[in-house]
């Protein structure tokens, strides 16, 4: 069950503001999806949530998978029930965490990347787990049959999240095992996919043009449910991006939501809806949040980034926007507070440092919305 | 400012519900106070405090003395104002943490058992402070200063909080000390005292009854707004503490506030309420929270602990207790749930235990309190 509906299309920018139908209820586009990376939004509840304004959210298939496991959830009646909220949601595939931890972990990164070099080519890719070290293997069909299990809204395929930097070969091989991947998926989905659920594609090329249009030509050609580009946000710098999303944006089939794999910084994410891009993803906001990073803007076009932590906002009365409708702003918490609750290691300190973040993208989103 | 009514007198017991005026309001007693130990009880916004209907809160003198220090907190407007809480407060007198630290930070102990033993009878204490071990002195008259600067309602005197075990001789000599700080303590505050605060003196004695009457005898005799009593919850056992508590409740002077320290489980709370204690404060809800162990009654009268982190829980759909009125009972967030939170370490899974573990206290006093 999905169905998207362009409301409104800007006649100076690719920019459109729709609404997506799905089995848990519907949301407006353009959308920005918090990460409930192991089932929470960190520290935040759904309710939360649902007060800031967002009306879908996004779980990560690698954590779910490793634990609790995805036969745990179904037994708990799916996703939603488990995490108890009652909205859209929206799983990833799992992909770019199978890669890019692999990076992270350097203890095991060698044997994965051979793992990878091994295997990536054939079925799919073996990876260890970040918590036990314990092997698993995850194929396109098979990241489809956990997403059934979760019972997400929206079903991400199976990619490679080509790395940065790369080569046009090793670009183009990449990208080809993606497309590979990409096919399987949709073949897999027609014969055994549920039909409450929805699935996107996801493009790849690097940051090379050409590379790029080949994949949104073949993974437009597949009849997914919506369109996603990955392999951004993974180092290639902002002027890369901003050409990927220049390049890519204005090909992508009209009638299809178009989603922006892993941005979450505001300026970015007002570039990138005008070039026609739907949706977002990002941990940034709870992330900054917990470091007590926090956005402040004056006119919503540019936007700064303060550091509670530091000295000089001791003193400081003030809010951490000015007439900013947040959670902390609105009840009046200063930044001289929030300072302190940083210095002492006390949790309420993030928690408001992410709620405020967390609500400027929402209203940020509703903003651009509206100006559309 | 500072009045104290007894509503209702029980004719069975000597429980009493009341309401008790200050400069920030009113409450109702019998109450429960949760801990805003360093200006935050721990995860949880003033908000939420409210929301669970808590109407007075306690914070620390020792840990704001230490950070940010009072003078900041004055600047910036009292502690209310900087904790955004806009209700009633009580302060302690740093004594209890004075003391009690002092025995938990080995580097330091000698030295403080030392400084203690050197400098206790005359002026004051000496103290290391355990944040960066820097030395400290607090008198009566210091602490009132502090209680001064940071605005609360209700002043607690500084008294030596006497440990167990300890002999006759040396509790008597400990309540002496008490006694002489609690006569400077009220000497000061005719003097130099606010109007706008209350001030309650705190009776010691052990586990001696001759003591503790002794006690109760002097400290009512000074003229306080309100009665504390100290020394409990410090290892003496439920039995000495039910003694502790019999033998002095029947005998405090009727007419004011009876405020028992540092109690919070929830039959020792029913308890106390009996002989005609008002007022209580303690860390546990949210202590317990955090390591994921939860309060469940049927009958509010006997209270279990769960231990969510337990595998037990991992398939329970059920909430943390049935027909319960907390945030995450009535959420709906399961067992299962909250189980996998504390297992992948979110945060949200302490909040959501320590919400309902305030809930619990909250709504039990609002039973005792309609029950008398």
């Amino acid at each position: 069950m999905f169905k998207f509906k362009i409301q409104k299309q800007s006649k100076k920018t690719l920019s459109r503001a729709g609404v997506i139908e799905t089995a848990h209820g519907n949301f407006k586009t353009p959308v920005f999806m918090p990460c409930a990376t192991a089932g929470a939004v960190k520290g935040i509840s759904s309710e939360e949530l649902k007060n800031i304004g967002f009306e879908i959210i996004l779980s990560n298939t690698y954590h779910l998978f490793l634990r609790p496991g995805e036969k745990e959830i179904q037994k708990l009646g799916g996703l939603n029930r488990f995490m108890n909220w009652d909205r859209p949601m929206l799983t990833d595939s799992g992909g770019y965490q199978v890669f890019s931890l692999g990076k992270n972990f350097r203890d095991y990164a060698e044997e994965i990347k051979e793992a990878i070099l091994v295997n990536v080519k054939n079925d799919g890719v073996w990876f260890k787990s970040h918590i036990d070290g314990s092997k698993h293997f995850f194929s396109p069909e098979k990241v489809i049959e956990i997403q059934k299990d979760l019972s997400s809204d929206i079903v991400m395929v199976l990619d490679e999240c080509t790395e940065y930097p790369a080569t046009l070969k090793r670009a183009k091989d990449s990208m080809e095992i993606t497309h590979t991947w990409a096919k399987r998926s949709i073949d897999y989905w027609r014969r055994f996919g549920n039909k409450k659920q929805a699935i996107f594609g996801i493009v790849q090329g690097s940051v090379y043009p050409k590379l790029r249009r080949e994949s949104v030509k073949y993974i437009s050609s597949l009849g997914f449910d919506g369109l996603a580009v990955g392999g951004v946000s993974v180092g290639e710098g902002k002027a890369n991006m901003k050409k990927i999303i220049r390049n890519v944006g204005p090909i992508l089939p009209k009638d299809k939501p178009h989603y922006l794999m892993g941005i979450g910084e505001p300026e970015d994410i007002i570039f990138a809806t005008k070039y026609g891009f739907d949706m977002f993803d990002c941990v940034l906001p709870t992330r900054l949040g917990r470091h007590g990073t926090c956005w402040v803007t004056k006119n919503w076009s540019k936007f700064n980034k303060i550091d509670l932590r530091k000295s000089q906002f001791s003193q400081d009365k003030k809010t951490i926007m000015e007439s900013c409708g947040c959670p902390s702003c609105k009840a009046g918490y200063s930044k001289a507070y929030i300072n302190h609750l940083f210095k002492n290691n006390e949790m309420l300190g993030l928690r408001l440092a992410s709620l405020h973040n967390l609500w400027i993208l929402a209203e940020l989103i509703r903003r651009i919305r509206r100006s559309i």
